[in-house]
């Protein structure tokens, strides 16, 4: 089960010895499905994604009745080089509204009925710049990978991970270029809403930190130009795994931090699906990396986890039919 | 508000004479919108979705708290042409089904909290075939609108309207190929599953509906080649108009009898927005002819008002954001 970490490479050997999905409950889930109701495939994706749902949750007849969001803020040193449309106190000022039950997430819990976690991490003490050397140190890294594992209640059924710091569309950015190559152009998009001069910052800056940090891989990529945040989203994906606990991805920032789990160890992200396609324009061309399909698909651009929650009412939808459902026998229904 | 009709020609006199949204709420919702605390446009189509619902609701800060789903079932003489793969006894059996609670659209009533009521509309008189002569009379076909009209709770805030008969996606693309011209081919597709030689079968049906139906518009392509459940889909969105109900269409059955409305009056599905893009091969095509951008494309060809159910959670969502949310003077949230 992990009993947790205290440095990086314990949490790489622990991304090395994950297990697959219960392959019994994904089989009984899939014999369930034939006898539904329902022309064979009727259903469309949401058959896929229940029986999915089943085989990573070890239950092919399982419903989802204890979802878990977890908001992590942090604070990012690179907003010293003007990244963002607004000022780095607006993170606690969010962390405060995500206290009050005022920000779009609490909206989206109450609404589907999840729990609803919020974890500042060391606000006051922002990651340092990384266009200047490391974002985190090994310790810092650690610290916050360990917030985000902690974070998760073993006892959810479904885990979606949302974020809130200023600067952070820049870290993720930096992170896909460095993983993935191309121009940093392709991987910068106009986050919260900068300009096309910002965008143009945006872009030399994502650039000049793929040079100082280039050659760096996996979990190395989180610390270097990650922040606290997103280590705890991958921290808590991680964790997610270990419990057995299915997760929905949110958005470019929550992809970025997961696909260094991706890069650390292929199959780390295959309990994980993609809960929306944002409209930060290179978070289509990163889940395409991951080879996952959004399952919604509305414009968003929020963080929060706010896509990711949108999903959860989806995959229960999905599974209350999947469970729920009269079989052909049951219902007397001839079979066509 | 109309009290009803008893034959076609009141049906167009009330198509004629409908209501627009409440512009006051429509532009209070609009302004709180812009105080949220997200920023400007980050909620994606979640914003314009609320905004959209409260314009029709008349409510510029309004929550779905009683949604209606309403199946109705018929049966179609079309199906002595052999266009289905499955016996029309399946049509009575799926409507115990749903009165047991056993289908999927009962699963995802309960999942969303919709009332949920069910149609049997003169199963044991299937509409006559309609490569013969017209499906229905104008007294059957005032019936059937009838019953939709009447299905409708007019307290409730959100209305789906689904359907089960078997032999019925020949009846849409016989309605669409009636309405929208072009080949019988680009409006015939698989329904619940015919094989290619049945696809074949299928497409000789609806062109030679169309030849013998030629020139019907509106109201009269519903009489001539739909069926009882699709009147009363009709009849049934046409009262949420007339109450000032929001209704989401569902897939390729639903979206062929509200084109017949559009075709009868062309702004008389204002106040639908298409809920998914199912997996019959026409469907995309008959909501461009609306005007209407999916909320949901998940590969669904199930009918019985399922897509639209589920989109019934994004609006719930996009709802609670709306109306949930603080501002950013009640957080005390720089607003960028």
């Amino acid at each position: 089960m992990g009993q947790g970490f205290t440095q990086i490479s314990e949490v790489q050997a622990i991304l090395e010895t994950l297990r697959g999905p219960d392959e019994a409950a994904g089989a009984a889930a899939e014999a369930r499905n034939g006898q539904l109701t329902k022309p064979p495939g009727a259903l469309g994706r949401l058959e896929e994604l229940a029986i999915w749902y089943c085989a990573w949750h070890g239950d092919g007849r399982a419903r989802i009745a204890a979802p878990q969001i977890i908001v992590f803020a942090g604070n990012h040193g690179v907003t010293a080089q003007g990244v963002s449309a607004f000022p780095a106190e607006v993170t606690a000022q969010m962390v405060a509204n995500f206290q009050a039950g005022g920000a779009a997430i609490n909206q989206l819990a109450r609404c589907y009925g999840a729990r609803m976690d919020v974890h500042a991490l060391a606000l006051e003490n922002p990651t340092a710049d990384f266009t200047q050397g490391p974002a985190m140190t090994e310790a810092e890294m650690v610290a916050a990978l360990r917030a985000g594992w902690d974070a998760v209640d073993p006892g959810s059924d479904l885990l979606v991970v949302g974020e809130m710091g200023i600067g952070n569309t820049t870290s993720a950015s930096a992170i896909l270029h460095l993983l993935y190559g191309g121009d940093a152009g392709d991987w910068t998009g106009q986050g919260t809403g900068v300009d096309a001069a910002g965008l143009a910052l945006k872009t030399r800056v994502v650039r000049d930190a793929a040079v100082l940090h280039r050659g760096a891989t996996g979990l190395e990529v989180l610390a270097r130009v990650g922040g606290r945040e997103l280590a705890a989203m991958a921290g808590a994906i991680l964790r997610a795994r270990v419990q057995g606990i299915p997760v929905l991805l949110d958005g470019f920032i929550c992809t970025a931090a997961a696909a260094c789990l991706h890069s650390a160890a292929p199959g780390a992200l295959d309990h994980c699906l993609a809960g929306h396609v944002s409209a930060e324009a290179a978070h289509g061309a990163a889940l395409e990396r991951l080879g996952k399909v959004p399952i919604l698909s509305l414009g968003m651009r929020l963080g929060e986890g706010s896509g990711a929650a949108l999903a959860i009412g989806v995959m229960q939808g999905a599974l209350a039919c999947h469970s729920g459902m009269a079989t052909f026998a049951e219902a007397g229904v001839a079979a066509g």
